[in-house]
């Protein structure tokens, strides 16, 4: 994945916030926790507490079902025709680059209602988990005894880049190396990947994301938040023979369910100096630099309905993660909770102590990674604003002007993705052929060097190098105003034309990027030399003494890779009642009419004039004790029968924590009831085939 | 009001929970905040507020309108012919009354197609406030320069009775005169009293407490909690030419209304002394005495449906009343309130330094307060187990062996309670001919004695004579199990015969009650001459210092007597989104199905036959920010022009610690709409001519 997920602040319930900083503290797994790896499912839990285990063939058929969507999301297929379901929110990146000022998919929805209709999504890829294998020993014996740290970094990251290479040469599938338990173990993950993917069904956004920013991350719901794609090989709908029977019926109140699917990050396993680090000043900055961005992003939407409808995605991105990050730093600012790490920390570390090999194998590495952190502290803002962002153009410039250079290098020393594993996907991403909104563009890169400057200061050399004294809202509109990478064709022949076609570019954004892309460089490398490469092996010795200390009982932390939750369909203690197990059509009337239908309690005409087609008493959101959090978007939930009974959207206000701790009482998972789906398919939407298709008929 | 108040335990939102240890501390008014007297109402804030300020008539007319449930709660007039609406919780008492067990009121409602069907209720009194006139400089003045605090007590409790006497034989009114700021202010409050109150409608119980125990103090609900009386006298309908008209499309969102009842008791004036007591030993006390009286009282339910009828109203009560403590108590364990009600404290008491005259005759009060306070803990529990309680009848037999004790008295130095101006209501409650159910009498007595022997233990002087070591249970069933005071004339006999004949009787329970009487009069006498007399000058003191200081800017504590609130209908941050300002009939059916229908989610088979004859989107309950507290239970919720657009039936959860403080952004009243009421009356209870004559047609 991109460096630039590094720069943080970009949480969205379907988006990654891979900080990059996590290693490896100790948590215990209680009750229905875990986001469980599928070669280490929780059979002997699952059979006490619910008398059921899964098979090996389960696990492989709810796997290969299984879909993510690589822009941030899960998935899974439910017909044998390729169908693919997933969440509205997940589908919003690609509803919104297949739309136009005269055709706008996000407000009104798509029904594709023969074959020839569906629309081809411009960039989205899908990967389905084919394969996994412990890779382990092999990268972690590149290390040589005697190494020094910066070199033991470089010659993993080396090993991890030819172990992908040499499988992606000898099986053609994508092959992520990916850490697990911080360093303590490595595995090999081969995709299936796809990239035709068609639109065939999506609602209205307002019922999608009925509440809108309000309600998200709460409980009691009511959002019908689904979209339907189809995949494609070689111009024909996939066979895909692992697809999830759809249960209508849905999970009765209590029943054991599943979910499969891409938990984005979770911060369990930190030592306690990571998430002071995180309390103290990652959060806080991420936080305020969201609240600029949506600021920058509203402001551009208020000069006119067009203006609206190109910034919609991001100012629900926006939102999305300023109301995630804000409960998670509420979380961390609430003191049992660091009094609980604190506990576990020293219970573990008490434990490593009282082996005299063990204290001496891993003694030292929680006070490495906090000799680490206080680094990283110092370079959080450089790291944070020397560089480009807010705007995907110029982060695309970005990624030109180092590719060029990077493909020139031998593999194993490129910066991270840019290893030959990873071009395909990168540079299907790079010519997509979805609209650019300069005007857009440039509004939010001037927000971001407006920031940075803030941040920085005047006098910090890269301010001073990249603006050179100008005002950011005049670089970011020379860059802007005419640059040719808008095309895609245009970006395309840069990057084929290599390094000199890119060195000699006098397009104003790629001469804005090459002036970036030093100072970029030189902060990874600082990263990698002054907390990276002091972390990893830290991280890599505290993963060892806590299978030592504990056996593989316990997970690791999300990493957007495929995960096996389980738990029950059940209500919790909410606002000194209870919340019930599942919501209903007649609540969201209830709702919209609570507030007299204004937004974002409005209602999409259709469900105004046909309401009475409606069986109100269908289950529309259930929730259920799963442990999700974002990236398991658009997830299945799962009956006993490998069935599809719902769609994961979200989590309630109380799992906000879930970065760091599950709370069983009260941490939800929301989900959208597979019954609602085919109830509006029929009486809505007039999408009777559709839903045939899904229920079997 | 009786000294069995004292016993604190029962609060509920109808019922009072009088401890009688508040005293004056001192707070600021902010926003809506504010129970105001008819005789203070805050109309400048209104004016600046709203622009709105009600006039005298409007005052006087409102007033006029408003009706004291006695036995705990508010109601108002609503038609010319003597119609009276309240909440069902309140009319609860009355309908158990009048229910058996054949014929179950409180299950299935009731409806009185004619005059001749409308029921009697046995002993309902009914009160309007008539007149109001400051006795301040009367009651203070009757303590002599140089008494000592006990005969000073004993001087204002003489003048207090008199003055009540006067007026009572004067203008033949129910005459009480109360005590407002803590003793800054002394009332005579007159009261035109009603007692041939006839059962005209009540809906089932389940749909009036819709969600039950679970959902009470909460907020978003759905209760149609309302019952319909009519006032009688001289065997015809009163003529109530003062009523509240019916505004059936309600309150707009934002809309400024007020509500007129009378809330129980806060204690948002008390010293931060008294305070404490009530974190520290009151409430803990009463929670626990309150669960244990809950299981006592299930126990009996649980021996057959009968049975189960037969405390279903002291059950809902004491759920009510637990849940509101735990919620108080839970306030006032938050430490940011505490240090609130300390800065309030150290800047009142500053601010009466700051003057060397006053410091000089206000100073030592709170001191003092604080003193007495340490002795009221000391006594706490003696004061609430050396009684009897639990059972309705074993209190009724203590009041009777009182009674022919105290008339022989001179008014002024009898208990409170049998003042002559009191006992009138007194005999009609004593007298009432309302079933009493002997075995659950005997079940709850049970209880209170065994709870009794294990607080005070068993060489507990009280517990020695009243136990004589024989078992509580053993005890009980003695006494109730051949009284017959279980037959209101054998009550009224006896009570006519005098001191004489109650001395003499050999009736089980008027022996008990014999027995139990000096305990009962020896801590009272203690509570009076080591807490009371000492705090009630000390009130005096800082209500002066008060008005001194802050002017009449503020509004007393609440004492169940009249009061005028006024706010907006206003939704509030909720659960990590926003509560709306109203509920529908939509959100009734998605609660209900949410839970498959199960108890106390169940709905009356009207509601799931008629249900498409109803509009969904009525509205069905409604919050607002006027300031309430248990004992508005049914007050009207009135709009400027005076009309009736709703009825207070609960605070949300947040409100519960109302009792300290008032907090805007979250506390709320919550009320049923006008309309909603209408609606189910005219299409799910055949009801249209009673529904006629609310909104006047």
């Amino acid at each position: 994945m991109s460096i630039h997920r590094l720069f943080g602040g970009f949480y969205a319930f379907l988006l990654l916030a891979v900080t990059g900083m996590t290693l490896l503290g100790v948590s215990w797994c209680r009750a229905e926790e875990g986001m469980w790896t599928f070669d280490s499912p929780p059979l002997k839990q699952l059979q006490e507490r619910y008398g059921f285990a899964p098979t090996q063939a389960w696990l492989d058929h709810v796997r290969l079902a299984s879909v993510r969507f690589n822009d941030g999301g899960s998935g899974s297929f439910v017909s044998p025709h390729g169908l693919v379901v997933t969440n509205h929110h997940v589908a919003l990146t690609q509803l919104q680059k297949v739309s136009s000022a005269t055709r706008d998919y996000v407000k009104n929805g798509f029904y594709a209602r023969t074959a020839s209709e569906e629309l081809k999504c411009p960039d989205l890829e899908l990967n389905v988990l084919v394969s996994m294998e412990d890779v382990t020993k092999r990268v972690q014996g590149a290390v040589a005894s005697g190494m020094g740290e910066s070199d033991a970094l470089k010659a993993r990251k080396a090993e991890i880049a030819k172990i992908e290479k040499e499988s992606t040469d000898k099986t053609g599938l994508r092959s992520d190396v990916i850490t697990l338990y911080q360093g303590g173990e490595y595995w090999l993950y081969r995709y299936k990947k796809y990239t035709d993917i068609r639109l065939v069904f999506a609602p209205e956004q307002q019922i999608a994301f009925f509440g809108g920013d309000p309600d998200n991350f709460t409980y009691p719901r009511y959002d019908i938040d689904f979209a339907l794609f189809r995949v494609y090989e070689n111009g024909r709908p996939v066979d895909s023979k692992d697809y999830l029977k759809w249960n209508a019926p849905g999970a009765a109140d209590g029943e054991l369910v599943f979910v499969s699917g891409n938990p984005g990050s979770t911060s369990r396993l930190d030592t306690l100096a990571q998430i002071e680090t995180q309390r103290d000043n990652t959060l806080s900055l991420t936080i305020k630099t969201l609240e600029r961005r949506l600021q920058v992003a509203k402001d551009y939407a208020a000069l006119g309905p067009e203006q609206a409808r190109q910034a919609t995605r991001q100012i629900f991105g926006i939102e999305n993660s300023l109301k995630a990050y804000r409960g998670m730093y509420q979380g961390l600012r609430d003191a049992s909770l660091i009094s609980k790490k604190q506990k576990e920390e020293e219970a573990f570390r008490t434990l490593v102590a009282s082996k005299p090999d063990r204290l001496k194998a891993y003694g030292n590495a929680w006070d490495s990674i906090a000799a680490a952190e206080t680094k990283y502290r110092e370079i959080l803002k450089p790291f944070r604003f020397r560089s480009l962002g807010w705007s995907s153009l110029s982060l695309m410039a970005l990624d030109i002007v180092q590719y060029v250079a990077e493909v020139r290098k031998p593999d194993g020393e490129r910066l991270a993705g840019f290893h030959d594993s990873q071009l395909e996907s990168l540079r299907f991403r790079l010519f997509s052929p979805a609209p650019v909104y300069r005007e857009f563009e440039q509004a939010m890169l001037t927000g971001f060097l407006r920031l940075s400057l803030d941040e920085l200061g005047p006098d910090d050399p890269f301010i001073q190098g990249v603006l050179g004294g100008h005002p950011p809202g005049e670089v970011a509109k020379e860059a802007m105003g005419a640059t040719t990478l808008v095309d895609a064709s245009f970006r395309k022949a840069l990057v084929e034309g290599g390094e000199s076609a890119v060195q000699t570019s006098t397009d104003p954004l790629i001469i804005l990027a090459r002036k970036v892309d030093p100072w970029r460089r030189q902060m990874i490398k600082t990263y990698e030399d002054q907390v990276e490469s002091a972390e990893t092996p830290a991280g890599e010795k505290i993963g060892e003494a806590r299978f030592a200390a504990y056996g593989k009982s316990q997970y690791p932390d999300a990493t957007f890779t495929l995960r096996l939750s389980f738990g029950a369909v059940r209500g919790y203690p909410m606002n000194g009642t209870q919340a019930p197990p599942k919501t209903t059509f007649y609540g969201l009337y209830d709702r919209a009419y609570s507030f007299d239908l204004k937004p974002p309690y409005n209602l999409p005409e259709r469900y105004l004039e046909r309401k009475t087609k409606l069986d109100l008493a269908v289950p529309l959101n259930f929730v259920n004790t799963c442990d999700i959090i974002g990236g398991n978007s658009g997830s299945p939930v799962i009956n006993k029968q490998g069935e599809l009974v719902g769609l994961i959207f979200d989590g309630n206000i109380e799992s906000l924590v879930g970065d760091y701790v599950y709370n069983g009482e009260s941490n939800r998972a929301v989900a959208v009831h597979s019954g609602a789906i085919i109830e509006v398919l029929r009486k809505l939407y007039d999408a009777g085939a559709l839903a045939d298709e899904l229920v079997g008929n």
